[in-house]
């Protein structure tokens, strides 16, 4: 069977296609082209299509998974119905720990939001970091391939990246977790990217499922001084070459190309980087634009986000209050959701000019309808919680600018 | 005696001068010119002093105060207390409810942080927004400076102004509270603005008192939709007339130039439009670059105040969760202001490079120094709570990028 990008480039609009198009209210065709060229992915799962990237909505994704020190498969499963209650977009699952294939099949069950896998997480986690081959990194492709995920992280860092990172004194080094699995793989093997050079292997699994290739970041920096150094964009030009290869090869790709901790005004830079050199979407986790956010990191990450959403980056990883200090909660998750989803609105307001909702909430402002406003809201109980009890406005009382000002600014007759 | 800035203007270093340069690492000369030149404020309220402005790291003011509908004084010294223990650098006091002097005495017997008022709301709550004479304003004025209150915003908004905000079908209208009392004030006693008309008398008030004079703004936007209009863009133009000549008599002056609802791409462009003809502090209220956030207002602020305090606002208003819905709790302050602390930091590591904590923090988590981090954090009592309870980090358990690339990247000998 075709790939979707294969029936893109035959200039085949399939179902998918279709109901992405009219999902985000773009001309199927031009959607079809954009999948060809490569600057549109979408990831299925069962009927769900959601589709990534160029002119389309700014997508949010929601990590979940255990790690080998906390492990209940239950509040995984409670964190993935919080983030498609409170509007995720897709899911990721980064379990380490516990019988991996069981909680993932229970994420599954509860959800029906495409779903993300790091394979190289689950073999490590099964198999033991010492003692990894090649062909138990590959069967594990093939069997979360078979269980249905929708896309899975690769972290194609080359020796000539590490040798980069080698020559300059970060203060944290790697941060990336599958980057350095396969880092550590690749010293103990004394060989080249495992997935680099098996790709042809990789690229037939992804084909023949049509699973999107993901390319993950090692480089990524840890803290602002780390950030954006020469290591980080050569590795961003050698994902891109990577990608280019196998979208040639009918698979679609994304590449997490930007993010980790960088200051601020190099957020935008950084987009523009990628964006110059490549049309495939980004992917951006944080950015987080200070270190010292502990506890508040969402907070910085919607700063941050927004700046990156704003500058084209087109799906965005939230990053929860628990960052930098431990596995989240279901409530941290939400959390840190709806600080991504309000980064990803913003930055659609600017790369769109798509402000709809602002439209409606501020009408309903302007007609104190407060029920209409907090039904509008990405958390209604929570905003029901926060009103006050009566119809009033206990924040100005009664000396409301807007009721104030009503008549005198009426126009004239 | 001489105000600062007549001290300034005559070349002599004030103690206050010298304790504010000492606190912000810089010469003391310098300040002084930059006090003369009205690109620096301090604030003043018995010995403490504080410096806004070109130069000094981002200041954080936190609005407390009751409404006519919310009165409860120990709440609005609770909120004081917990501003003042989580790094407010300023309050507001905008009570417009219940025995207005005695609920800011009680805040200043609790606190030492520089306190502002809006003579206009306590006019308007007194007197009734129907019959306030010119006489009982000043009179306000007055009191407020008598009780050492270390600044006031005036709404210098003029039926120039005015006529452009009819002129404009604006969806919110106006939605500054001040501005509106001012504006029905001036259309009862059809009358231009009346603290231009009596700019000199007040001027004599504030220099007496050595009040730094914050100027309000009346057009700034209640929805993104009708963010950086004419009216908005006038109204600073004129206002920093205004400003310009209260300098020349002596007096301390901030603008506040931009902020309310406004497209995030636009916020750093009405910085710049305000810093190209003023070099007065720049205060803002908000952004917020998307009207959606409803119960998560502080998160959005926090994109929408580090965009502009990278672009060189000097001066922030933090807003809390409960924005648009009602009169904040003591938590929602506190959340509030750590959202509008990041993003003051977030610019100040921009517009100053002022990377100290990150780097701190940065090498706390390379020693794995969790207690440090902790110590470190805006609120450590949360991050602890947050945090795993052992030593252990429970995110990627054994599987720690940092410590699995260690010796991978030693730098070969």
């Amino acid at each position: 069977m075709a790939t979707l990008v294969e029936s893109a480039t035959a200039g085949t609009v399939t179902p998918q296609m279709k109901a992405v198009a009219d999902g985000e209210g773009i001309d199927p065709a031009l959607l079809c082209r954009r999948i060809a060229d490569g600057s549109v992915v979408i990831m299925q799962r069962g009927d769900r299509s959601v589709g990534i990237g160029s002119g389309l909505r700014t997508k949010v994704n929601v990590n979940l998974g255990t790690s080998n020190l906390s492990i209940s498969p239950g509040e995984e499963v409670k964190k993935a119905l919080i983030a498609e209650k409170f509007g995720a977009d897709t899911l990721s699952d980064l379990s380490m720990g516990g019988d991996i294939p069981a909680i993932r099949r229970a994420i599954m069950q509860h959800t029906t939001l495409p779903i993300t896998t790091v394979p190289i997480y689950q073999t490590a986690a099964e198999i033991g970091l010492g003692t990894i081959s090649v062909e138990e990194i590959i069967a594990t492709i093939r069997r979360q391939a078979a269980e249905g995920v929708s896309s899975m992280v690769l972290h194609c860092v080359t020796a000539g990246v590490l040798d980069l990172l080698k020559k300059r004194r970060r203060i944290m080094g790697v941060v990336s977790k599958g980057g350095s699995i396969t880092s550590v793989f690749m010293h103990r093997n004394r060989c080249e990217n495992p997935f680099i050079d098996h790709i042809d292997e990789i690229i037939e699994i992804f084909a023949k499922h049509d699973i999107v290739l993901s390319v993950g970041n090692t480089a990524r920096s840890g803290c602002i001084h780390d950030g954006w150094d020469r290591a980080h964009r050569e590795e961003i030009r050698q994902n891109v070459e990577i990608a280019r290869y196998a979208h040639q090869h009918g698979v679609q790709v994304i590449i997490e190309g930007a993010g980790g901790h960088i200051r601020f005004d190099r957020i935008a830079e950084q987009v523009r980087y990628y964006k110059e050199q490549s049309a495939f979407p980004l992917f951006v986790a944080g950015p987080l634009p200070t270190d010292i956010a502990l506890g508040y990191d969402h907070s910085a990450a919607c700063a941050g986000a927004s700046a990156a959403s704003a500058a084209g980056a087109d799906y965005l990883c939230s990053i929860t209050p628990a960052e930098h200090l431990g596995l989240p909660s279901p409530e941290h998750v939400k959390e840190g959701l709806i600080a991504c989803k309000i980064a990803a609105h913003i930055g659609d307001t600017v790369k769109y000019g798509m402000d709809g909702q602002d439209r409606t909430m501020a009408l309903r402002r302007a007609k104190f309808d407060k029920a209409g406003q907090i039904d509008g809201s990405f958390d209604s109980e929570r905003a029901r919680r926060l009103a006050a009890e009566d119809d009033r406005c206990t924040m100005c009382g009664d000396f409301c600018a807007m009721k104030l000002m009503k008549h005198l600014l009426e126009p004239e007759q």
